[in-house]
């Protein structure tokens, strides 16, 4: 029985509502803004601050980061995004400690890819299923559903590349990946569950 | 119930065992040497051509592709690839239509995207796990298991990207893609099945 699930997932794939029945129905912790409440404790930041920060694009631009040597620890110093990484890692490491939980975003599958006790979970969707599903959940707004999609994966595809060096999205990052469109979403937190289990 | 199961998989990662299991426990048909059987009998082209042209890097040359139009169908007269691949398609659309049916790799997932009773499944492992598995199905050679799994997986990738213009081993191309050496072969297999029925 795998003792740790973290899910990784595109915007609008209802990865979160996903996670959250996989904790409930294997009566784990769930963790997502449990920890980003954790992290503002701790750094001192602002809850909103490392919600953006944290989980999308880092303060460095694309530029800087392609001329420097491409780890976020090169530097003599550590600047704003490199503490809240180094913050965020010991957290979730101290919480994959614990054990029994299931830990949305942040990197979690990379920062535990040394665990065997941890099994990671990518989930996405076809654009129209997502797209309809975020009109629903947060409205109409001046951009289009497939730009908001597109802006809001784009900065999460720049964030874990910068942090981890890996492509966002790659089956080979994860153990699963499924399309919760294709699947439902009741499905899948049901086979994420049977998964840990085997 | 899904009718028809795509399995693609990386060089080496049991992908071509768990989708003969995955037919028997459902009591699908399953497609493999017998597709490639097929397509020599209709094309005349004998079943090694086959087995290396329908499956690996195109005849045509990376350079010739990048400044074609991109399409395999472009040029005026068909050449030898594009008219296997036609008989491929075709045929392989011919078995998804009797239905009841596992088949492996041959972008048989791209061939039937537009088929609503199709499941289609990537099958990858870490490399370490792979290179143990070819050294004890096919022995050593020369070459390093390292190199020859990069060399028939890069093949699979120019061959998948000349056809179907998109990337192979991006999770968003199937809907569901697991690592058989994290669940163990027999696991894989009992997933998909399960998959199946969803």
């Amino acid at each position: 029985m795998k003792k740790i699930i973290t899910i990784s997932r595109q915007f609008g794939s209802g990865g979160r509502s996903i996670a959250k029945a996989v904790a409930e129905k294997l009566g784990y912790d769930y963790y997502d803004s449990e920890l980003v409440e954790r992290v503002a404790k701790e750094t001192g930041f602002s809850q909103d601050y490392i919600a953006d920060a944290g989980e999308y694009a880092p303060g460095r631009s694309i530029l800087s980061y392609a001329l420097s040597s491409g780890t976020p620890h090169s530097g003599a110093t550590m600047n704003a995004t490199d503490y809240l990484w180094a913050t965020q890692c010991r957290i979730i490491m101290e919480i994959a400690e614990k054990g029994n939980c299931v830990i949305v975003g942040r990197c979690a599958d990379y920062i535990l890819r040394n665990r065997e006790d941890c099994l990671n979970v990518f989930i996405y969707a076809d654009t129209a299923y997502k797209a309809k599903r975020i009109v629903e959940l947060y409205g109409v707004t001046d951009k289009s559903p497939e730009k908001r999609l597109a802006d809001k994966d784009g900065k999460r595809r720049v964030n874990y590349k910068y942090f981890t060096g890996r492509e966002w999205g790659v089956a080979e990052n994860y153990h699963a990946s499924l399309n919760s469109g294709y699947f439902g979403q009741d499905n899948c937190a049901e086979i994420i569950a049977e998964l840990a289990k085997k």
